[in-house]
């Protein structure tokens, strides 16, 4: 499985996503699911991607291969709104599902895929988009500010008790760590490192672009101080008054 | 949806379910989902279900005819062993899917159900099942005390966190309560009322059974104060060193 969480607030964006893919127990493979189009100053455009890896990436590279044939159609370089790179990511995923669902299905096998897809181009306020498997999206708005996609169930209690719209970057950085240790506690199929980007709104570029290994010591220090935490929290509720 | 949790530990049993149903978000209502079979000093026997109304209801209503009828076979009232009990709810199960599934399928429709079945049985230990839609089960241990069944997610890390087999009743209570409280947090089909049973090993007789609705004062509390622990755990946590 996968956990990918993003946020569109005030003072910027966070994506984050995991790097566990399994196909059966016996088949665990390290892979990102997060990719960047970027041209500083111009465009920031990241991707987070769920679901079955063959589906998401190759609807990734039919969206930047066109983009790379230059050409005079609308693309991902030359688009001027989010809007238009989220309907290309959907033409691109219902052009990957079309040509190997059926294949897929005979096998019953699951040609799902979903991606968040945000970030800023010049001349317009930052974006985020929830493109669902077939092709269709939604975009994040000031009452609902972050999407999830994957194992999402174990780490929204915590986003959804901290985060607002006008959630500092710091904030909602730290958050998103808890949100994934929280995740991976419970759920094993979702895995480090996590990548993370922060950005800031209206840089156009990327402000830190950072791979969470095992080894980081924030991570380590956060799991375990938001682990005991909880339990200095849980110990200090009072006892129910009925027992 | 639905969400039960059960746990055996050492010192007794904790049995919890919501009480919302749903075919549809225009017809909510309230079902509990705990039903109980108990003879002060002989056997004290719980169960909590998810999945099809119609299912659950029949096999519990099967299961509890055919022990009415009082013949010579076996049934809830005269089983020796909790596997037994776990064994005939299975059957039960079964009988009424192999009748009404057929039929269900026909227009579509869900005809899973799931039960977490528990207590204690003159002579044995108190024991914990979880018993599939299929109707197999397995049966909880030293390693996992605890089964949840419907939107387990939510709820998970904190027990996660706090519940082993040690665990004191009043803190499994609490921890229980917590565990209610994230998952209506984030998830709208899961309501309150919620039925809770504490079970002392060995007593034969149901210790607490208390109907938490919305008024409880301590429900109220821990709500309140578990958020605003989480958050001051998250505003202590330092910043990330790496921005």
């Amino acid at each position: 499985m996968t956990y990918c969480v993003a946020m569109s607030l005030d003072a910027g964006m966070i994506f984050a996503s995991d790097s566990r893919t399994n196909a059966g127990v016996d088949q665990i493979a390290r892979f990102s699911k997060m990719k960047l189009f970027v041209r500083d100053g111009d465009r920031v455009i990241v991707t987070l991607s769920s679901g079955n890896l063959s589906i998401t990436q190759n609807a990734l590279n039919v969206l930047d291969q066109r983009a790379r044939a230059g050409d005079s159609e609308l693309n991902l370089w030359n688009a001027q709104s989010m809007f238009d790179v989220a309907r290309l990511l959907g033409d691109s995923l219902r052009e990957v599902k079309t040509r190997d669902g059926p294949y897929m299905l005979q096998n019953n096998i699951d040609a799902s895929g979903n991606f968040l897809i945000g970030g800023q181009i010049r001349g317009e306020q930052h974006r985020l988009f929830n493109v669902y498997g077939e092709g269709n999206f939604i975009e994040a708005s000031p009452d609902t500010c972050y999407f999830q996609i994957g194992e999402s169930k174990y780490g929204k209690p915590v986003i959804d008790r901290v985060v607002t719209r006008s959630t500092s970057l710091l904030d909602a950085t730290k958050c998103t760590i808890v949100s994934f240790d929280s995740t991976m506690r419970s759920n094993i199929s979702v895995g480090l490192p996590i990548d993370l980007i922060v950005y800031e709104a209206d840089s156009l570029t990327i402000k830190l672009h950072k791979r969470i290994e095992e080894s980081d010591t924030y991570f380590q220090m956060v799991h375990r101080e938001w682990g005991e935490g909880l339990r200095r929290v849980f110990q200090q509720l009072p006892d129910p008054d009925w027992t």
